[in-house]
């Protein structure tokens, strides 16, 4: 697996990437290597919640990233019906963030919604009538949407990309009391691979990955962070404009 | 400190209270009582980050509880213009966090309003800066808004309560790149004493207590929880619909 | 029939009442009184298009305006599914304007959600297949929406009162290629009688009325004034703040 | 004046076009010369209120039209401060309904922000402090602004190009009591001559145009259509996707 991420950082700016391949119990980085031309010292971190890593700099002008892992990511299983929704009380005290609303998902606006949808289910059977109303309902559609869309706007257009369908899914399962969060991910599986985002939902004791564009077997995927939605995903955040020069994902099966 | 909130929870519902005083180094509890009629028995929680303290229980029906607490919160002194805006890179990495843009602080679209009407300062100087222009451009004012009013509409709306003020606060702090989360607390200065939501900025290595409305010295304020905005400082979280029966605060210096 | 409007103009405002019963072919005004206490003189308008009449005053403290009708409002029918939809080339020029997005519809983001749920269908076909998803998918509910409420915010909310159905339904039609308009009335069969909000599209080479809460028959309806959406037909606009003392609507058929 | 539009009606679809000189009292239409390319039979129509003309077709495929007029636009003047505004009740019927709020333009929201900053101030001089504000704190900046953006979001972006500062302006006037409408026009003295977004109030029983750009004489327009925001002036509006060929406006001063 292999990203390279050219941008031009002019004027200079405070820069953080995630696109490492985060330390998650479920998968094994077997080898890595970053390169950056010109040369830079990040500041690396890595949470504790989700082995996600950050790499901060300030950078200048046009750099180059790239980044090589080999990675066994286990064996994820797809989401069985019969997982067990918890009532609030049941949760660790560290999951209930993930029942907020957050910047592009507002749960807070959809509980008619989901309740007349779909109303009589709760846990997996929830979930999985979630994503199977997002996949008769929306249209992976390039050029729709973009960095500032909206839960909301998605589901007034029924037409978006991967990260539509995750802020969609997310604000449906929140507004169904389920605690979702997002996660990015590089998926070998896509044609071409490319980073993708996902979402996990917290059922019987734990969190289920799941693909609301159904592009995608979670199986192949390798996660990199997790966040309310995608403001706290972004490979790659600035203070200020940057401009993309080239990048590209390419990763295989091993 | 005495407060007494007497909801009505039809049907039965999960919720979480954030009502008690948090255990932050800089105030202590020196006594405090719990009352619930009829009784409830809680699931306690308390967050390493910020001592906050949650309180959840499935309830049902009229449920007033009372929450008294004597409280010696320390000497916090108000912001200097001194204090020092950090880069990225010096930034602790969980603080990382707080310069996103959440549910109601879209700090995305406000980079170009900070850069021109607050260009040219930075820190403490910066957040003065823009505390005296909510002071000059935000009226306080009941009614206006509501709990779905976000800060790009309170910017429009110039008017709303303090929830509005420091969402406005916090979103033109993180577009200025300044870490910035919301603060609730225990506000014995306001006349009549009440709930107060306000906010923290991080700056030269710590965090710094600031009240966008200007009505309660932060010196008498008590910390009670923090988060990204109101959605996670909310003094009762519930899942269904409930009904506000008898509300009150009262409290007084010792 | 018998509309009583009780308002304080404090400070005095410009205002503009639309409550008298529209000069339409459609329906005779037999009789017809305008009481106001204390006197006003009003500048009174009447439009070409719709027989719309406007009243003009400006007016300062409490004014208690009563309105009395006697009116022969002819045989109105309801739509036929038989109707045809016009190719705009087809449409007179006045009507292309209804075609237009307006303030609380915004049916210029509804183009995909309409062709997916609707697709396959037109004219009165189309308008009924509208209608019937409105009547299946909103909740006749008070109090979730406010005088700001849009279709896009009545779409996610499934819920809302006459004035939401008919943006919500105009919006859709329009999206759909059909004009449509926003018309107040008088509905002698709501129980208890009170002004109400419907739509009128353009199909056939004529305007069709259409209750898209179905709460009133087509047949009652006392036509008082149209528009783009609800910015156009209130039956009291003003420059300032105003406040509501008592207002009261009673009619019964003759 | 020569504009040449050449777009995509691919699958076919219903066309307007408004980008004829309109039969406006002050402009007279010397020479005029239309070609479309392949041959396209319009239907043309004209309102009485601006002389605005309409062409209209069901188009499919490249079409490449080609508009020539040779127009002299007699002597506009720019707007006195000592214009008079005037009570709703002064008001011709037909202009109150530039007083509502509409698509794109929100002035319900921005009563309380209008007193506060222009307070004080009424009629010409008003809507000279509104201009001067805009062009202190709006850049002109193509490229922040889309087809769907709002006055409210240009008042946050504090950036757009000509249709975001026309709808900025007529947004604040409306909410000042003052009727506001948008006007497309040719601009010579843009460089390069484009199609140009402006608007009037009325002010001293009389239509006044105003460039909230700043960057055209008003001297020097040729007008085209009005409405009450963009989604009524649109050079182009079609029922489905279309994409742009080529485009190209020509103009001098004769």
């Amino acid at each position: 697996m292999r990203a390279n991420l050219t941008w031009r950082f002019e004027p200079p700016t405070d820069a953080i990437y995630k696109i490492q391949v985060a330390h998650w119990p479920g998968q094994h980085v077997l080898e890595e290597r970053l390169v950056t031309v010109p040369h830079v010292d990040f500041i690396e971190n890595e949470d504790d919640e989700f082995g996600a890593r950050t790499l901060r700099a300030h950078l200048s002008g046009e750099v180059a990233l790239t980044y090589e892992a080999v990675v066994d990511n286990g064996s994820l299983k797809g989401l069985p019906a019969v997982t067990v929704q918890h009532d609030w009380n049941d949760l660790p005290a560290e999951v209930l963030t993930y029942l907020n609303p957050s910047r592009y998902c507002p749960s807070d606006q959809f509980g008619r919604f989901v309740d007349r949808t779909f109303g009589g289910t709760t846990g997996g059977d929830r979930v999985l009538k979630i994503l199977e109303w997002i996949r008769e309902n929306i249209e992976y559609e390039p050029g729709v949407s973009d960095t500032e869309t909206t839960a909301s706007r998605t589901f007034i257009d029924r037409a978006g990309v991967c990260r539509d369908f995750t802020h969609l899914g997310i604000t449906l399962c929140r507004a169904s009391g389920i605690p979702a969060r997002a996660v990015s991910a590089y998926a070998h599986q896509l044609t071409p691979p490319d980073f993708h985002a996902i979402f996990e939902i917290w059922l019987s004791n734990g969190w289920w990955l799941v693909d609301p564009t159904g592009l995608a077997p979670v199986e192949g995927l390798v996660r990199i962070a997790c966040g309310r939605d995608a403001a706290d995903i972004a490979f790659l955040t600035t203070q200020g404009d940057v401009r993309l020069v080239r990048q590209s994902v390419t990763a295989e099966a091993v």
